[in-house]
């Protein structure tokens, strides 16, 4: 079970971030943050076939992410953030962010734990990776659990970036996913592949 | 283990399907698959942040795919497809695709499970559902554990869609995904998700 001041906080910080007005915004579309390239692939058994390539960014990221799980002291710092297009507006999950171009993985999950919480590890494991949209993108995100870390600066966000943190027992999550509020795929991802490595922690 | 025999069968069909040559296509920016709306999100705190939504399709889907694991016997239904834009340029997973506009998730997962490979179940139990992307994305994937599947039809292919299907023991597909073979998110979540549901089967 999830304790009750946890959740209460939870409750409040998600109150605080809700979305309550949408408005269009008309942009010009070279200067989306979502785009795509077109190809043709030949494949070797002779068929043609018609693909797009998702982007993101001015810089045309392929969108790999890092998501970290850190461990702080016996608890788990999860990160709780607008998500404007989900059914509550507002996200629940562990610290994560696009890794940028010729950025090595591991130094991009430093860098976004860091820039979202203030935090930083001892050493860090990656249990796993995956792609993340494999019909129509190459983001190969990879999951990090961060062992002992200790708070060492302030947040440094994005202008546009709105990221509260948060402390639960291993356990809560588990229990914060079933009440879905853990329910982005990279996190429950996260969640799964730690198992394996929480084991007798 | 897996058998030696089926490994040989996926690799061939691997070996038949991948990419040997990307020619870059021009495209007007309202034919793309891949499109976004641009929005402001006044938030409960008074911030607003922009954020765009990522559509697919010319009717702007949002995205949200069902997600198939098509119990055959004593053997679990994969498919196999290009995939462009991976390391292997193959991949090997659940039948899937996504939900139309006004269609009930339920309709399109034994839609596209039908489609894809002409099998279909007795009963269907939704395992979970998940954010693929909720950071630019309102996608909600859901995963299906398709019970007690039979051949019903022939595969029923869009003009451009490449599937080849292949029967797996339900272990033989961990050792997929320790190999690499199934390295999507969809697929590895619904791995983990019906490890509840497949036990004593």
């Amino acid at each position: 079970m999830i304790r009750k001041e946890k959740l209460e906080e939870l409750k409040s910080i998600i109150e605080n971030l809700k979305t309550i007005e949408v408005i269009k915004r008309d942009i010009d579309q070279e200067d989306k943050f979502i785009q795509s390239d077109a190809y043709y692939f030949k494949l070797n058994n002779g068929i043609t076939i018609p693909r797009e390539k998702l982007t993101k960014g001015k810089d045309k990221k392929d969108g790999s992410a890092a998501i970290i799980m850190p461990i702080v002291g016996d608890e788990v710092l999860t990160v709780i953030e607008p998500r404007v297009f989900t059914e509550l507006t507002v996200g629940i999950g562990f610290p994560a962010g696009y890794i940028e171009n010729g950025e090595k993985a591991r130094v991009g999950a430093l860098r976004e734990l860091k820039e979202e919480t203030g935090y930083a590890p001892s050493d860090m494991i990656e249990m796993d990776s995956f792609y993340q949209d494999e019909g129509c993108s190459s983001a190969l995100n990879r999951i990090y659990l961060a062992l002992d870390c200790k708070k060492v600066s302030g947040q440094k966000l994005d202008k546009d970036e709105v990221v509260k943190y948060m402390l639960f027992k291993y356990d809560e999550l588990f229990e914060l996913e079933r009440l879905g509020y853990i329910k982005g795929s990279n996190s429950k991802l996260a969640l799964e592949k730690s198992k394996v490595y929480m084991k007798g922690r």
